[in-house]
């Protein structure tokens, strides 16, 4: 985990303001929920386009974190972040699932994809992660991406 | 406007959520701040990357909707985001301004830049937003990009 | 098709210039590929991270226009394109994969994957295609997007 | 410079094939020119999008190379590219002109820019270059991002 000057519960971080729930039963993908309400559509009544690059930033990131931290004790911070908004959803729930492409040894690349109730494609993003070595933390210095 | 079954207060809206506040006093750009708080932070304290390419989103999208509807009474939708981190926020604000790279009959393309009270480069978004005609809405048949 | 001043014969166009062969019998994808060359590489030996975002534009735009056009006489020309460069190829093929992920009425958005010759993911393309009118082709008034 | 089993003179490599030309004379930006000729456009007698995310990768990893290599040996690698097209060229030239947004220990990001004769903005891309050191190259494993 990275070096931090301050930890904030899930519950009260981003994650929590979205509302995304993680399934842990889903065997071979990282999948995740999100209730649609008010709060997180547009003034039109759909879920806002950046919602699902924020949902995606954090199945990408939480799960490699989560990976490299178990295997070698590195970290890990989000680097880009391709959505491509295909079809809106403007009640129900949206259905994030997240299956890794690349496992680098500096970089992770995943497809995270999301339906609706009726699990219609309505979204999707390419993440790419960045992997930090544990001595060379995101926070340590103020940068993502440490400068030269 | 997009036709739509339920309009949204744009403070009950995800801008809302965001605490996204524009700027009506820049020229030539479109500008918006978001303080930091701890519900828009990762749970190690750094802004979520989600967050930048949601207030890309939201600037790209809204000022773009307002302009087209204003001329022809056109609207627009988001349709691509990437967004790329470049380093952290973990106090202040983050400041967004918006440019409009290509202005087309169907199409509009924004850069968006995310600043730190420092002005220092902390985020940057290509943001491509779908322009429809009054009488094709997004919302009207569910979908964001009308299918065949 | 779109109206143009001129055409070119495929083998003389960019497709021919980088060898790009098309593999009719995919029953569900579009397969292509390409020999690796020389003339393809960078000067390091390793196929040109280009190279990948350039045959993915050919898979995607030239299967939709022929989709679009065989099924009402619209046309189609590409809009954005999203590469992620996975592992380096520097000997034998690459062999690209592309399949729809949204066929609306105003865009296609496609996957295009890489793989070498020993079936390993190489790099992966998303790419958004947008549809134009038979009446409205791309090259009508000199841009991709008609201007307003 | 990365250990190699193969080095290419660079007008027997793709940037040949592409009849890339970079400016020196530049003192801001990486500048390059290509003319446009049949075997880079597509059918249609325009400019293939592939041309653009191909100059744009050339300009921003060439540029990257050559300055961590000077200051301390390091190489570097294209991660991602993200092109938007905006408005063809089918005769002429296409001239680009790339800026880097971030310098950072373990990536650069760049802004490549195309224009036209009459400097009408035709195409734009955003790369990430992923940094290595010298002792890790890309081509020693087989590996763009070395696996784990």
């Amino acid at each position: 985990m990275p070096r931090v000057s301050k930890a904030i519960p899930l519950h009260e971080a981003f994650d929590g303001t979205l509302g995304l729930v993680f399934d842990p039963t889903a065997p071979d993908e990282v999948c995740a929920v999100v209730e649609v309400r008010d709060g997180l559509c547009n003034p039109f009544g759909i879920v806002h386009g950046g919602v699902y690059s924020s949902i995606a930033e954090s199945v990408a990131t939480a799960s490699t974190i989560y990976r490299v931290h178990s295997d070698d004790r590195r970290s890990a911070i989000g680097s880009t972040n391709h959505t491509s908004l295909l079809r809106p959803i403007s009640e129900g729930a949206t259905h994030a699932s997240g299956r890794v492409l690349h496992a680098g040894r500096t970089s992770w690349t995943w497809d995270v994809e999301f339906r609706d109730n009726e699990r219609r494609l309505c979204a999707t993003c390419r993440v790419t992660v960045a992997i930090r070595g544990y001595t060379s933390p995101p926070a340590a210095d103020g940068s993502h991406d440490e400068p030269a």
